[in-house]
């Protein structure tokens, strides 16, 4: 373990994250806010232990890979610890267990509030919320990585534990370039839609959240009924980004390069026919709820993006559809988005290759001479992919069960237990019951809160940062 | 494919079919039943129709792996189709639906009941469901196995199609006494379970078919209230051998042979260990619902067995215990029981070989230069069996999923609908909610039934049986 290199990037991502709060802190004394006291005192806090960390250049910036997977965690442990702070120090709670909550939901892009009601926060706060969407949606290590120059050619193993997919691609040779176009791309977009939400008639402020909240398909509302009173277009335009940002933004770079044919790769296809049928389906089954098929193709087309993007606003509550809609809902809330993009879930080529590996097991029952590898694209699939994709379910299971053994502590029904773990392990925000669109986490005990916290986590990181930290022998020498 | 073998060997099983039918024959001559008549017409269905595909003896009997698979698949529909035949001939149910899954759901060893009642059912048709039970705990081409001169060197892909668990060992060299010792042995427990509840104070005919039914790990009762009317002794005697057929018959075979240490593998300790902690666990949450310790522990310790052994008998209606309490059962509803067993569910071979494959992944991220194959009882796991295994878990979810969301068309509510699932691709019987040990299956639809008995079948020859069979590639030349 290179514990000097550790601490050296903790201390930027503390002087990053100092930075980051400067945004609040600009909104708050526009609106001349009490709150902003709050973010001045986080960025005192988080400046000044960053800064003591980072005193001290170490010797070697050597990350192996297991380094690498634990500095992730650990990245985003601190960083939430610090973002909670304006909460707490802004009185919009009490309990720093909801604060931290909070702050994670925001940062994993899950979207799940303990807050009852958003409206009466204080807008700088609004801000933070949604900027800590948009933070964490590209990841924060990625962001670190593209401006400083940090772990040099041991960058990629922190690249790895922080993007999500089974595997990541380098689009340039440098990694440092590749995290740079990456959050090009992620700003460019933001901005098409800021700019277009300006254009429909959304004020600047709800523009700004908006854009921050679905790029990184995060989901905190600034809204109490989340999306449901905004205009038409804002909902559409909105589910256009929803599902922009959940496909791989290695797309877009091969699009920008002129590579139409391998942009359109086969996840993304899959991707666009899952949404396709999903929205066609539900637009079916809740038409005569709605009167008309474009209202319900409005509503269909809203909430699929969102549950399978993993963002979580909500048009209406999709909770009172009937059984078969949400029955759909919940397998999209597994399913997610495309790796490499900001969405959640199990993603997209996971589920390919995993019906794959099961297809060529049937093929191999009945024709066991022909033993074939699974490729995709025509590309072949590497064996170590495959099996720790395979790992990767398994971990993701017994994460789930574990979580929603703890939380039937809880007198709430299965329903709520389960989909409560299965909104946050995937990122989403909203499940259905008494975590659905209409209800809020605000009701669970403190134990409940951290496992769902630890869910958010282990969801956004793809679960093997946070078991590298928590295991034993990671420390051992 | 080995058409004419294949033919042949169906013609067989039907001769056998007859030949069970006549248990139940004997025992509506004794009750003087007019239900006995349709074991008669079955017999002469069954026994017509196999002297017929008998006739011609194949040239070759060789048996490659898929002709295994679609083999041991088509041989349960048969099974199942011509055992539905004495529910319909005594006017037990007019659907051939109902009597369709009522079959299957007995040989599969489910337990799972349309009969909203089934103190009514003239006595030979309850023996025909417990009997089912018993036929096919152990498998009927096994059965045959035993007997019969069937395949020859090819007889270890049937037993490979139709035994559960990850791998079939041989306990001998030939796979034909493998089968018999392996039918001896089961026998002979089944015998002795009778004599005890027959010691207890059962009555001739409850000992047989709670005998038949427990053996089988299959669940049918012969009293509307299951298991609730029954003494302690007898409970607790059914509890115990509930977890007697749930382990590996092999173990009990290495104790005869006096390798007690070679019997104690680590799937039996695990399982131990799983029920021990289940039992004392549910005992501490509902103490204060049964008032004393002992009572709480018996119903506690029945309701694991019958769960975690995928019987499905019930003692009482652990719907209606807490939360926590249901969660653990639902958990115990996958788990299942060891391989080589009578019982269903995933099995805990396989729990263990994915966790031991999880937990090396978990290791070649902190130390990528340890590579190690999984190793259970200090023997190595074949990578094909660990392939396999992930396969297997896929394909689960796979069917899982889709029937979930094909009940969703119904009204019910979701944890209904996950349980019924649960319930019958595990072999289990009750779920929670609308199909609890309260409950019965009556109330869905003609396409959730068949969805229900598809995944019975599924569940029962472990999935790939079933897809070998529906997947067109196989009847290629």
């Amino acid at each position: 373990m290179n514990f000097r290199m550790i601490k050296y990037t903790l201390g930027w991502l503390l002087l990053f994250e100092a930075a980051f709060f400067f945004l609040p802190l600009v909104t708050g004394i526009i609106y001349l806010e009490k709150a902003t006291f709050s973010f001045l005192f986080s960025i005192l806090a988080a400046g000044g232990i960053g800064a003591l960390l980072v005193l001290k250049k170490p010797s070697s910036t050597k990350l192996y890979s297991r380094d690498g997977f634990a500095l992730v965690a650990l990245s985003w442990i601190i960083l939430s610890l610090f973002g909670a702070l304006p909460f707490i120090f802004s009185g919009a709670t009490k309990s720093f267990v909801d604060a931290l909550f909070e702050t994670v939901s925001g940062f994993t892009t899950t979207g799940a509030s303990i807050f009852k009601e958003v409206e009466s926060l204080p807008k700088c706060i609004l801000l933070w919320r949604s900027f800590t969407n948009w933070i964490g949606g590209m990841g924060v290590l990625v962001f670190i990585m593209a401006f400083l120059p940090l772990g040099g050619a041991h960058n990629m193993n922190i690249m790895k534990a922080e993007s999500p997919g089974p595997s990541v691609s380098k689009l340039v040779p440098r990694v440092k370039t590749t995290a740079l176009i990456l959050y090009v791309i992620y700003i460019v977009m933001t901005v098409i839609q800021f700019v277009l939400l300006l254009c429909g008639g959304a004020n600047f402020f709800d523009a700004i959240c908006i854009s921050f909240s679905t790029a990184g398909t995060g989901g905190f509302g600034i809204k109490n009924d989340s999306f449901g009173s905004y205009s038409t277009y804002i909902q559409v335009v909105t589910t256009v980004f929803m599902l922009l940002f959940s496909i791989n933004f290695t797309s877009y770079y091969l699009l920008l390069r002129g590579k139409i044919k391998d942009a359109l790769n086969t996840e993304v296809k899959v991707f666009v026919g899952i949404v396709v049928a999903a929205i066609a389906i539900i637009t079916f089954d809740i038409v005569n709820m709605y009167g008309s098929v474009s209202e319900a193709l409005k509503h269909s087309a809203f909430t699929v993006s969102t549950i399978i993007s993993t963002t979580g606003f909500a048009t209406d509550n999709f909770d009172l559809w009937p059984n078969f809609s949400r029955t759909i809902i919940v397998l999209l809330m597994f399913i997610g988005a495309c790796a490499g993009s900001t969405g959640g879930g199990i993603k997209v080529s996971r589920i390919l290759i995993l019906i794959k590996g099961m297809a060529r097991e049937l093929k191999m029952l009945i024709h066991p001479k022909q033993v074939k590898k699974i490729s995709i694209d025509s590309r072949k699939v590497d064996h170590e992919v495959v099996r720790s994709v395979n790992a990767y379910i398994v971990c993701y299971v017994a994460i789930f069960l574990v979580s929603v053994l703890i939380l039937s502590f809880e007198e709430t029904d299965l329903v709520t237990n389960f989909t409560a773990v299965a909104a946050t392990i995937n990122n989403i925000g909203p499940g259905l019951a008494g975590v659905g669109p209409a209800s809020n986490y605000s009701a669970f005990s403190v134990i409940s809160k951290l496992t769902l916290t630890f869910d958010m986590l282990a969801g956004r990181l793809e679960l093997f940062p946070m078991l590298v930290l928590f295991n034993p022998s990671t420390w051992k020498k």
